[in-house]
């Protein structure tokens, strides 16, 4: 039996040092072998571990995904897929809301813009960066160093042809030259209804106990065929129990557990401020916009399902960040790593470096609105515009001298996403440019320079009308006349978005260069000097914080604490069919069944595990990551974390995080039993 | 589709004023029919209401319940039933584990020694007592009144032949003479196995959703047969609907909602932290008792059970005490109170009387733990020892002089409990004697005056171990010689507990007197002012705090925020085995099935709803009420509230407070499909 955790929650209860149950998002290159093993008496071989990585998959818009078959089958989540099946729908083909199978190979469908990559090298280029930024002084040792990361990303792209991207770890402590295969000949294979995928809606989100087949299968192709996937992880046949030891194998988007107190009270009260604010008034706006008609309930579902997803775990994080307890807890972490200090210099230029990070965030909080406000947004066209303004400035330039996003290396990804041809809704693009131009307009003030040149003596309202009426850069060819013509073409255009782009243009770079002259010089050194002591004392027994790259968290399948009773291990089918009955002589769509899985139900067995949980350390970015037992085969696939544990944004607390998958079991038991998917199964279980 | 209540928790959101959602244990002479009709378009007419108050049973033990057919059946909750299930088992025959059921009349199985009262009349005394204190000093008035109270109530038993009972309502405000029909020949008809009536034990104590067929079924005789009950509450056949109006008729025990601040933090840091304490040491004895053996957990699988529940009730009331939102609100409740006083005469003793209480709770505070602690307790023969020794003093007084409990009126109950045959155990007394010493010794010290007397030079354990194994009072017929025999046979008697009882009544009987004089004489008037002032301004606008008394609570059945999602409306049976097979890897034996229920899972229809929850203000006691929809028909029996609405001992909270039922319907497919039970069932719906 295992034995209730105390439910109290204490500032002794929570461990103040470093290492904690089994908390960490691990590079591959540094595994903590020896402590799994002591705990679990596993320990995971070169081979094991070379085969999970080769097998894992990065979804370059957000996620992680592994290969499952040698057949080129990759498995994600279905809200990892959706943007590409919102893009590959139209209102006749909703594959997002009905789902997709393809019986054979030849109906398998081309994704619109979707590139999965995987992380087939990785070297640690420390020393040569050191070398470059060494004697220099601070201002130009920040510019060297971006030339420098610049630099080794060209040479090595140049001569693998593999995607290249440098990695700093540890805040500055390491850094490392990531080489990427890239694949972007994607077919979707199979994906069930939104509704059961995202059972419970917004509602059940970030929730647990939890019943969803969050799901998508795709198959990658290499010259127009199936790609020969030497490495994958195959699916388990057994059901996941509770007290197993599982991995989870994906990248995890951004944690901030490494920031000083001064930076998480920063987060509460200035970051997480502006954005609820954001994401309360754009949620007011798209629900008004979807309940206009079915089409721009559909045009909008994925805008408002990211908006919903994000405004809950900020919500969630938010309420972590002011719980007296976790700042409590914060505080005291970093008074100890400072006390622990011995050597008097290191200690010196830590503490200055600490006293640094204060002064610099004080002077930003003063101008954090205006940089945040005192921009063009919305959503894509507004975007659009801005990226190609700043292009044509910033292709001029030496590639050493560019702003991030714009050196040689990224110009591919850059046009890739800018000149997609996904759909755009230009009475979507209206209401999300309107409420952005409010929100300028409430923050700063119609007296604002920023504001007067973004409204122009209009309303807001009128202003986004007019802007999103008389633009063409819903048309692509457009755009990319604009890109290939430079500035001059720019500077040429009637096109009203270009216009007020290229008047934005100078006021964002200014915030930038106030940004690199003001807070980046003084706060990168002074982060770079805490990490390097922290480091120093350390070393690698500690995880570097979330980057998008691939990392590796581990833990048990475990049940937990919540509301006063516990939280199972695993839910089943007939928690799917409790929850579909309890809220059924309601309207609340949220917890409908599609019909198949009412006609359909005798032929399942709903003692099937449907979700499972369990104390691995994920976050945004891990969703679609392979949930692999000791033998290396898939248990699951992680699709979320729990409410209980949105503070591990800045907090790991193994009592009540939990991360949570839908088993693979799952899957099959569908795929057989739902969808007549008897081929799609049995390539998977081959 | 039902709105999503903000679950930002703030002051101003909380409702300030009296009137709150559908809150209030209203007594049946004042239920808030205009209010009723105003917000739900029904009246409930007088014969609706008789006929529910004259089905409205209440079980002395602590419950309520209901008639549900002529021919005497009453249902109840089986953890009301649970004390007469566990004294009519034996180690071979174990109804509370096992369950029960009647095929025949003749095999019904008389209880040990159960008790049904029906309210059949209520007559308002608040004149009379008035009368008899007038004109009187306080301490005079407060002896009077309790003459006047005990005279009140001999006479009308005697002139009725019914049991009588003063209730004091509105903290004073008005006195009430409570009739009521005693049923002493009750009989088990079924109750079903413990672990599906208790499902989840525990760990789902106090919590939703909920899985649990927490009824049981017995049937009063009269003269030896069956009563030919006229008023009894039909079950309805109808599955509950989200939105409905229902009502709750029962007995709740105990609220504090008409306290003062000063009361509510005299709660918060004495009364709460001195039961919390107790709640712990008991349970950590018990359960080290209970692994002993199988026959000991059998034995102490009840006292566990009402310790744990307690534990888990006070730690939810006591969080909600400590919530600073709910303290802020409860004093702002207070100040807007005192606010609206106009008429100086009224303010200034009203102001008067807050002063009082602030000035005795302080004193109060000082002896708190002494008060507490300086007792004889333990299980149930310290108890007995302290009551025989009070009862041979008191009853030589003249019944108006004698202390609550001893009162002419009340000696038949007083026989009734204390020369109860049920079976007592000396190894578990012996546990809790030595716990109840070990916490006196902790708390007050070696050198206390009543600590000495309690342990007499000896160890807590070697204490508690000789007075249990040499006491005799296991023995009803000891018990009844000392009762009869009077102080005298007590004062030579040799039994231990006894003279240890003799020792210690005079040190409790100093407590009650400075209790007396110099609490309840400044405390009792102060609170009345408090009490009369309230009743002058708001009437009988308000309903009183609860007093184990009948009252009706209403409101829907209806969803709630709860965790980040919503709790539904209701369970199902698919839910049961959801709960089942999501723990089933573990050897958690709190949601394993009865070996039925996995067997004839097919007979079921999963799909029944099986727990629902409402908005409607019921505490323990309420226990086994029935919930009773427009039609005057059953829909359930409630038999729980939610942990979220814990504090409602203090704050109703309208949001997040919901009570639970056993849903009638699932009630009946369990007799049908489960439990072969046709007959009953057919009886019941016929």
């Amino acid at each position: 039996m295992i034995k209730k955790i105390t439910a109290t929650l204490g500032i002794a209860a929570l461990t103040l040092g470093i290492s904690h149950a089994d908390e960490g998002m691990w590079t591959f290159d540094n595994i903590p072998s020896k402590q799994i093993k002591a705990k679990y008496g596993f320990e995971p071989s070169k081979q094991w571990l070379d085969n999970i990585r080769l097998s894992s998959v990065r979804f370059n818009d957000g996620g992680s995904g592994a290969f499952i078959s040698s057949t080129g089958l990759v498995i994600t989540n279905h809200h990892v897929a959706s943007k590409q099946l919102q893009k590959m729908s139209s209102s006749e083909n909703d594959y997002l809301k009905n789902g997709f199978y393809a019986k054979d190979q030849d109906k398998e469908a081309k994704c619109t813009d979707l590139e999965l990559n995987v992380l087939v090298n990785m070297e640690n280029v420390t020393d040569r960066i050191g070398k470059a930024v060494k004697g220099l002084p601070k201002t130009e040792a920040i510019k060297a160093q971006k030339a420098e990361i610049a630099a080794i990303e060209k040479e090595n792209s140049k001569k693998t042809g593999l995607r290249s991207e440098i990695v700093s770890l540890y805040n500055g402590g390491e850094y490392w030259l990531y080489s990427y295969k890239q694949y972007r000949d994607v077919r979707l294979v199979m994906a069930p209804e939104k509704q059961i995928a995202f059972y419970g809606g917004s509602h059940d989100n970030f929730t647990y106990p939890r019943y969803d087949l969050d799901f998508a299968i795709f198959r990658v192709y290499e010259n127009g065929k199936p790609l020969n996937s030497k490495n994958y992880i195959k699916f388990s046949d057994e059901r996941p129990k509770e007290g197993e030891l599982i991995f989870v194998s994906g990248h995890p988007g951004k944690t901030r557990r490494n920031i000083t107190y001064s930076q998480y009270l920063f987060n509460r009260d200035f970051i997480y401020p502006a954005n609820l604010y954001r994401y309360d008034k754009c949620l007011e706006a798209l629900y008004a916009y979807a309940d206009t008609s079915e089409e721009a309930r559909r045009r909008s579902e994925t805008l408002i399902f990211s908006y919903e997803n994000g405004k809950k775990a900020t919500t969630g994080e938010f309420k972590g960040l002011t719980d007296p307890t976790f700042s409590a807890n914060f505080e005291l972490k970093e008074k100890n790593f400072r006390n622990i200090i011995k050597d008097p210099e290191m200690k010196r230029t830590t503490e200055q470096a600490y006293e640094n990070v204060n002064k610099v965030l004080k002077k930003y909080s003063k101008n954090y609105e205006q940089f945040y406000f005192g921009q063009l947004q919305g959503n894509r066209l507004p975007s659009i515009a801005m990226n190609i303004a700043r292009y044509v400035k910033e292709i001029k330039k030496p590639d050493s001298e560019r702003k991030n996003g714009f050196h040689d290396s990224q110009l591919d990804r850059f046009r890739y996403i800018n000149l997609s041809k996904e759909p755009i809704y230009k009475d979507l693009e209206k209401v999300m440019l309107q409420t952005w131009l409010e929100m300028s307009l409430e923050k700063l003030g119609e007296n604002d320079d920023a504001v007067k040149i973004l409204l122009d003596g209009q309303t807001p309202g009128d202003r986004a009308e007019y802007l999103i009426r008389t633009t063409k850069l819903n048309d692509v060819s457009i755009r990319e006349e604009l890109l290939s013509g430079g500035l001059k073409a720019c500077e040429a255009s009637e096109d009203p978005l270009i216009m007020l782009a290229l008047k934005m243009e100078p006021i964002v770079t200014q915030y930038e260069k106030w940004v690199q002259s003001e807070y980046e010089s003084a706060m990168i050194p002074a982060l770079e000097k805490i990490a390097e002591t922290k480091f120093s004392i350390y070393g690698k027994n500690i995880y570097p914080d979330a980057t998008f790259t691939l990392r590796m968290a581990y833990g048990p399948i475990l049940r937990y604490d919540m509301n006063g009773t516990q939280a199972p291990p695993f839910t089943t089918f007939y928690g799917l069919y409790d929850r579909r009955y309890s809220f059924k002589n309601t309207e609340e769509p949220a917890w409908e069944l599609p019909k198949t899985y009412l006609e359909k139900k005798n032929s399942l067995d709903l003692s099937v595990p449907l979700n499972f949980v369990y104390d691995a350390d994920t976050i945004g970015g891990n969703s679609g990551s392979p949930v692999i037992n000791t033998k290396g085969e898939l248990l699951g696939i992680n699709f979320d974390r729990n409410i209980e544990g949105l503070i591990r944004q800045f907090v790991y607390d193994g009592r009540y995080s939990r991360s949570i998958a839908v088993s693979s079991v799952a899957v099959i038991e569908s795929l057989r039993n739902i969808y007549d998917a008897e081929k799609l199964a049995d390539e998977i279980m081959r």
